[in-house]
């Protein structure tokens, strides 16, 4: 787990926040490259996700913190977060639990446009009644 | 080439624009896996990367279409289109020819938090007066 388990607070004089106080973060499975979500960070997710060594976004719709995986158990164990030329993303490298998708898919990225179709590319491997069960 | 060419507008029924009309967009190295760069796209960028086969985004400094490798012939094939689960973040496979960062880098993401500091970890690869020569 490099570089998790705290950090500088100088990290944040290079992170460009939008005017939300947000930047988007990209959760990649970190030894298979696999693309899982995008979400967004504020200051304080960026925070609690480096001190505990799992990953914590914003959610905007419930405007707060959310721990992946809480409710679900498919928690990102973060192994290493970077940070773009431009300081206006962060990508995470983590290691996935289970599924990333809240449909129960490995990847939220499972629609391509093939032969000019949004096509569903990738199968539901846990059924979702079963990650929110309670 | 999966998917470029031609595609049903329906597509646009699924993407999630945001009040500025535009949604993030990750540029990942179809073979390798590796993250290149985030930006962003409009209506406007889908149509014409996936029309012409060449990753094009929406600039937001410059608020036009930004070709990308138009001036550094740094361009990225597009290999094929995903779109995420609600529709507000847009994958884009490619094949990056040289270097996709404005540093020379291959990536953008060259820092990593290590050891609690932020750290670079990509060299250089071709010099950016290079890259702008003209």
């Amino acid at each position: 787990m490099t570089g998790v388990g705290g950090f500088s607070p100088d990290l944040f004089d290079d992170v460009a926040f939008n005017d939300q106080g947000l930047v988007p973060a990209i959760a990649q499975q970190h030894d298979t490259g696999e693309v899982l979500m995008v979400a967004w960070m504020n200051r304080e997710a960026i925070t609690e996700s480096l001190g505990t060594g799992r990953a914590c976004y914003w959610s905007r719709s419930r405007a707060a913190l959310w721990r992946k995986g809480k409710t679900s158990g498919q928690v990102q164990a973060l192994v290493e977060l970077r940070l773009d030329c431009d300081g206006d993303a962060v990508l995470l490298l983590v290691d996935q639990t289970g599924v990333a998708c809240h449909t129960g898919r490995r990847s939220c990225f499972f629609r391509a446009v093939r032969d000019g179709q949004l096509t569903t590319i990738a199968e539901v491997v846990t059924d979702p009644a079963e990650l929110y069960a309670d």
